[in-house]
């Protein structure tokens, strides 16, 4: 009998010739060009799943891109059952100039922490998600079954790149098909090759587009100037007074339902590796951090919930000057929210604040479209979230108790998933922040694959011990 | 013999047809189309400036429109010289459609304070320059001279309305022709048709542009919201900080050199009747007043200095939302400047309390063109602001001491000429605050164009009369 590992590591060459393949279809959801590309790429997965065993695998159309559907139901009628959540859409490659390889041949480069597959896509999310692949065959073969633990279901999108604008109406026409006990998300990462990790949240999503109107028309301000409010000063002084001098937003209730991080999360959080500085140099870009009072960089981007300001404009912007004063002046926020926070909570407190924060003379207009993203969570005190640590933990020979975690800070479908099927979330992802994903020159680490396809393996065992 | 009402009185038939057929020239210098019209209004002021008498009359052509030039030369060797400056040129006329009557064709309208001329310039500036022709003509007639008391010169610019692209040139280029003791400057108004007035000041203008750089590219706000600086925050506070509580500017040493309203000026400014109410719901259309504390609204819009951000802009200014922390936020700043501020002043002051106040981690460049306009003001001690008082008070039968004080809050050409021919400025002027310049329905009221020549033609005398 082989172990996970061994099989993992006897049939490598079959996921990186997997991955290669499915590397090179550019499937860029963005762009109407590559529409073929994309159900091409959903169709080679089809495939793929076919050649892996699952009895079931169908290509659901939506009004948008293809997702694919697979299930590989267990034997055992009291098997819990799993779904795994990635997507098989990427994003595009622009600027193309700043690529060392085409992004959509992929090339092995020797790297200092092992071999990195580059190309589009390697990483986010056919490199993080195909592990899965190879990690079922392995699971089978070491456990000598010929069907998984728990009945494994896997939902791959093709249009997450684009903000997945028909996953939530698919999650409600196919729920009876994607019910499940629990669900895998692998479209995340781990904190560096040598410190084996588990995402633990992720951020939800409110927005906000806020308008102030001061003079009917926009007047001189030579005729006016000094004696008229100038709406370009009141949504100044809106903007800095939406934080506080510790740096924490200052709408009244907006922390009310922040579930404050555990002393464990907070612990297992403070002992992963990161250099600010080289964070700082790198992606970020940014000289100096900024942010609310107590808490680290890791908190403050994963853990903690924020306002941002992405837009503002008004009066004139063109060359030269206009002596105006402008009629009116604008600004888009957006909030990422944490647990227990609801985006729908958001708009009244806002506009609320908006509107004892401007002074005589303006009027405000605040707009919240409706929707937004929750944030979402594992529970971290579940058997889910121990099967899913002793599985990482066998895979990177760490005791599952030194796992560390992590939070992811954007925002996904991953709540929508958890709220229209009402299953956990558990994240297992071996994507790296060193990945370029989103960028020129997108790799992953293939020892973080490998480590990952025996992690996955392991996780069918782990889930069908601690069935509830 | 008559007296200079008797003739004025007599003679409106002549100051009405003058200013129905220069109405008639569209002259709008902004528009590229209309400069054939523009060229027509300078060949016939200068047509109707020889009518008047003047010996010499010339048109001046400039890089831009022409301007229109002419002396008479007092016969007297000691008569002190006057130069008056107006401008031919008008504003265009969109939105065309809000016009009651089409705007080059002038129109009577019988208004409540008497007969009303509609039509583009009827007001700025044809109007309020025109009465110096019948002025002329009835300052001979009353004192039986055959030439004036003063030797009297006119420069009438032909791009006024388009910023005076060319006229600082045509100054130094023609100081010589242009030497004077005092100017008389005729492109303002009165405070109301029953409350002569005097403009004393103009504001001076410096402008600027501010831009702040966080990250070096627009960076993913799930990823780094709440843990850099956002450009746009930082400009946000940077502006709020613009002011104080009082609503002062609050750049160190900006009221340096502001020479605070003397005594006399604050009396004569303060018995100005203002309906504050009526002024928001006209071209104001503003719903409060706002601004320095300490100081009524006519002073903050003439008598103070002031800074108003003119445009802001940075970041997503699209439809929807986009999650980002923006690499750069830009802001255009301009200042109105009153005695003895220099424009030169403003830049370095603006860029040592811009570096002081951004956050670590943003960068600041602060870009302040050169040039700017000074302001200009008359002094209210000299022998010719009481000639002018003198003028006004016979025409409009009230005592010289209780002809009022105001100030333009705008800046224009004047203070060039005071520069470059290093004389004083006297503001002769009859329009209105109703007579809706720039705007649809340009209008003014016959009544005042009468008291205006009548003005006029005392002006000489009673300068004459106090040749230093």
């Amino acid at each position: 009998m082989t172990s996970e590992r061994e099989y993992v590591t006897a049939h490598l060459d079959d996921l990186h010739a997997d991955l290669d393949a499915w590397v090179r279809i550019p499937s860029i959801s963005a762009d109407p060009a590559h529409a073929g590309d994309v159900a091409a790429s959903a169709a080679w997965l089809a495939d793929a799943l076919r050649r892996t065993g699952f009895p079931t695998v169908e290509i659901w159309p939506t009004a948008g891109a293809p997702a694919v559907f697979a299930e590989w139901p267990s034997a055992d009628p009291d098997a819990p059952v799993a779904l795994v959540y990635g997507h098989h859409d990427v994003q595009p490659v622009d600027p193309l100039e700043l690529w060392e390889h085409p992004p959509f041949e992929p090339t092995l480069v020797e790297g200092p922490d092992g071999p990195e597959l580059h190309g589009r896509g390697a990483s986010d999310d056919k490199g993080v998600l195909i592990v899965h692949l190879l990690g079922l065959r392995a699971h089978l073969a070491a456990t000598g079954r010929e069907t998984p633990a728990v009945t494994v279901k896997m939902l791959v999108e093709g249009e997450e790149e684009s903000g997945s604008p028909h996953f939530e109406a698919l999650l409600r026409e196919r729920a009876d098909r994607l019910a499940c006990d629990v669900v895998v998300v692998s479209d995340t990462g781990m904190a560096a090759p040598d410190v084996p990790s588990a995402v633990t949240a992720m951020r939800g999503l409110a927005d906000a587009e806020i308008t102030l109107r001061g003079p009917a028309v926009d007047l001189h301000s030579g005729s006016f100037g000094g004696a008229v409010p100038n709406p370009l000063h009141a949504m100044a002084e809106l903007v800095a007074k939406l934080h506080d001098e510790q740096g924490r937003v200052a709408i009244p209730g907006f922390y009310d339902e922040v579930r404050p991080l555990g002393e464990r999360e907070k612990e297992l959080m403070s002992r992963v590796p990161f250099d600010e500085q080289a964070w700082l140099a790198g992606p970020a870009a940014s000289r100096a951090t900024f942010g609310e009072a107590g808490f680290s960089t890791l908190e403050r981007t994963g853990a903690r919930p924020t306002a941002e300001v992405n837009g503002m404009w008004g009066g004139y912007t063109g060359p030269g000057h206009k002596t105006i004063i402008p009629a009116e002046a604008h600004a888009k926020v957006t909030f990422r929210l944490v647990s227990d926070q609801r985006p729908e909570d958001v708009g009244p407190r806002l506009r609320a604040w908006v509107e004892a924060n401007v002074p005589d003379g303006i009027e405000a207009e605040v707009h919240t479209p409706p929707g937004g993203v929750a944030p979402c969570a594992s529970d971290l005190d579940s058997p889910h979230v121990e099967a899913l640590l002793a599985a990482i933990g066998q895979a990177f020979d760490t005791d599952p108790a030194d796992v560390l975690f992590t939070r992811e800070g954007g925002s996904g479908p991953e709540a929508a998933i958890e709220g229209a099927l009402g299953a956990p979330l558990l994240f297992l992802g071996v994507g790296l922040p060193t990945d370029r994903i989103h960028s020129p020159n997108e790799r992953v680490l293939l020892p973080m694959l490998h480590r990952g396809a025996e992690a996955a393996a392991h996780l069918w065992r782990e889930l069908a011990a601690r069935r509830a």
